[in-house]
């Protein structure tokens, strides 16, 4: 077999590209810093969207659609949100044959656009409260992209929440964290931990940020998705006001939510090895392929045929489409198992002359490689069950991973002796946002957040010497 | 009942835009030339796009994702589409604090950029063809915005193929005009005419342009769809070459085929009347309303109970999230009535105190007002009835309104006299580019296409006098 993919212990940052190329998931935009998802990369895209998009719209949210552009003049409306976007904004300075008078700039989120449009449709309370989602692309200009997890351009979904009280919208930016994590585990696979960011990390414009926090494979952390409570920020800056029961005009506590396409570039580092991608099963477009393999023509026609008709009914259970025949006679059957192994197929189901005797086929675990012969008959129970087990033993994976990986220290020397070696380490943390960017300089880790599970522990800072001071997760991140 | 609409009669431009505004489809954005689409208009388009995906998908397209922005220099290397397509672009200059070394185009339609990546992905005739659909949006500068059918900005599919021969390319330009046209008829219930464009109204840098044509209701043309015939002008321009099976290098041939949030025009406009919205309820999000009526609080309850019981029977006939409860009791029956008619809910189902004796509601359909009281037991299977019933009644109306409203003339004078009165207007011609200009300032019309229906009829241009002319549609269009 030609070795295709740089190993990871040599050069994690080019095993993660040569992946990406091998699967076939993206390339390089001739726009730099962009990229193009090719077909299967964006087939797990779909996927992954319909997922969020079923739960979405399950906690009562709608979507909606608003301009990709943005006038200059929104952006400044709100002081950090501006001081945050601005530098990484693409600029519309032309249209139509002519310069614009005002410069717009395009979309990096919506918060803006969308507080002026809500500020139009909410007047009473009966309108609250408003939970609108938006699936599209924005741009951040990227000085160092890379594919899926920094580039310049990027698809994702954005929430927009507005709520006539507080405590309704902290509720609605918790639960949607929740969705979030409930999906990332249970369908990506990811080892997520939820927590609140540390005031130096939180989104521009937010009073609180909530994040999925997972550790890919060379224990650096990676953001999976943010949920922010955004206070009356917005709502002040865009006007979104209403009339309470009383006839009392108020102004709304928004919210803001999002996970993007960098979720694959999460999934590839946490699952796949030095032959390439491993996916989840519930997120590969191809579940199983089905290998027909003679050196008879006539025999492969109809080891073809019935492979087809084994993939129909494997297609009832599992979902249209969900099931290949790899046709690809001109190839060796080594090379052509190889193909589907490196492309991250879950199952691979081999059917040679001697398995068609037993009516059987030789089944082939992407994750383990382990082996087993199935019989015709027992594919439609069987094949569910091994994919459910590939699933469950990829997330137990990670998280064991994930745990062996994590330490606890006691002291800002021990913090950074560990960081240099690697990992997520916790400690109490009671820092300021300069304190932040000292540690930063020091060992190029930051806060990726307070977990929410140890929430009640509480000790002496690591930094500061405070008392009372909140469990952090310090890492390098990606 | 408050009159928010203008009538149709008085100003037709008011008439659509009032539609817009009470069923709350969209929204103008802050951004000159654009627009929001509101939950229920991008709901609409959720379930036309998912139509249309599952039927390309049935074709054997896969889905991708390309940039946003496209390199200047790209749009110059195909002559006719940089002349047609440049003068209307958005430009970034600026990005990232930085004026950049080349500007780059929003993409108005990805020909140019999705040929330069084709190059590099076809290398073999095993790689072709190759079926490859983006959803995206796209942004064409309008001096004239109209919401959906013109805007700054716009969602679409746009499919682009690759293929080894000129057959197969103009086969796949031609099935996915006929799957376009299905699915318009069927499922918007528009009254499509299929047929190939003239010389003038052809994409930029299309050997062939393949249209769907409807008529709506004011009898001014709309185009619906287009599917281009590129032959090898793209294949040329951004060298997308392969080996053949003799191992010679050859030329792909191209298409590329799209529809928009412009039929959402095409859908309000054939359909509406002046109280409101009509929908066709194969593409109604949502597509029965149940209104329990009582003045006493606690009858209103057990009707509501009831009312969400028959709603949750029906949705598991009609799909998730199709049938509503309205529980706006603090509105009078009949503003509650009127508030989903306008909106365009199919079907009304009434359930006051005496329908609740007789175990029965009061159906009443939206684009008829033809009134029947059903048992709730008959529910499921009475109401999937009456929708089928008005979606094909409502394809029937559209199409004989088309036909009532053409016409047949043998010479120019009698064609310019029947379109300054509306309609279309058929009619043989064989004039040129030129020609067809000279029509357009005669009479503001166009020939919106040859239908493909009456491709065998030919006789003399009505224009030029040429022998052998074939059969054209003139009209004004949207």
């Amino acid at each position: 077999m030609a070795r295709n993919i740089t190993p990871r212990s040599q050069d994690y940052s080019q095993w993660y590209l040569d992946i990406i190329k091998v699967a076939e998931l993206a390339d390089y935009a001739p726009v730099r810093g962009c990229m193009v998802i090719r077909p299967t990369g964006y087939a797990v895209w779909e996927i992954i969207q319909a997922k969020f998009d079923k739960a979405f719209k399950e906690t009562g949210h709608v979507n909606a659609y608003f301009p990709l552009l943005i006038p200059s003049s929104y952006l400044q409306k709100e002081a950090e949100h501006v001081e945050g976007f601005a530098p990484e904004c693409a600029v519309v300075t032309h249209a139509g044959g002519e310069k614009l008078e005002e410069p717009f700039v395009v979309r990096p989120t919506s918060e803006t656009v969308i507080g002026a449009m809500f500020s139009k449709w909410v007047q009473s309370w009966r309108d609250l409260p408003l939970l609108i989602n938006q699936w599209c692309n924005v741009m951040r200009w990227e000085k160092r992209p890379r594919l899926f997890l920094r580039t310049s351009e990027f698809l994702w979904q954005e929430g927009h929440t507005a709520h006539a009280t507080r405590d309704e919208a902290e509720a609605e930016t918790k639960k949607m964290l929740g969705v979030y994590a409930k999906i990332m585990k249970e369908d990506l696979a990811l080892p997520i931990v939820e927590g609140v960011k540390s005031a130096g990390e939180r989104f521009p414009g937010a009073l609180d940020t909530y994040t999925c926090e997972t550790m890919v494979s060379d224990t650096k952390a990676l953001q999976a998705g943010t949920s922010h409570f955004l206070g009356q920020n917005f709502a002040k800056a865009f006007e979104i006001q209403f009339q309470d029961a009383n006839g009392d005009q108020q102004f709304a506590w928004t919210t803001s939510w999002g996970v993007s396409t960098r979720m694959i570039g999460a999934v590839i580092m946490t699952h796949s090895d030095d032959d390439g991608l491993i996916l989840p099963p519930r997120i590969a477009p191809t579940k199983v392929v089905i290998v027909p393999i003679s050196k008879d023509d006539a025999k492969f026609a109809e080891m073809s045929a019935k492979a087809h008709e084994l993939a129909d009914k494997l297609c009832a259970v599992l979902g249209p489409l969900s099931v290949k025949v790899d046709e690809q006679n001109h190839m060796r059957p080594a090379d052509r198992f190889f193909y589907h192994l490196q492309k991250g197929v879950p199952l691979r189901l081999e059917l040679g002359e001697k398995d068609a005797a037993n009516e059987a086929v030789r089944s082939v675990r992407r994750d383990t490689g382990a082996k087993e012969d199935l019989k015709w008959a027992e594919l439609p129970e069987r094949v569910p069950a091994i994919l459910d087990d590939i699933q469950k033993s990829l997330y137990e994976k990670a998280c064991a991973f994930r745990d062996a990986n994590t330490y606890e220290v006691d002291s800002y020397e021990a913090l950074k002796a560990q960081l240099a070696k690697g990992g997520w380490v916790k400690c109490f943390f009671a820092g300021s946002v300069e304190d932040e960017k000292k540690i930063k300089e020091e060992t190029q880790a930051t806060v990726r957040c307070y977990p929410l599970a140890e929430k009640d522990r509480v000790g002496t800072c690591v930094y500061t010497g405070k008392e009372g001071a909140h469990l952090a997760i310090f890492s390098k991140s990606y």
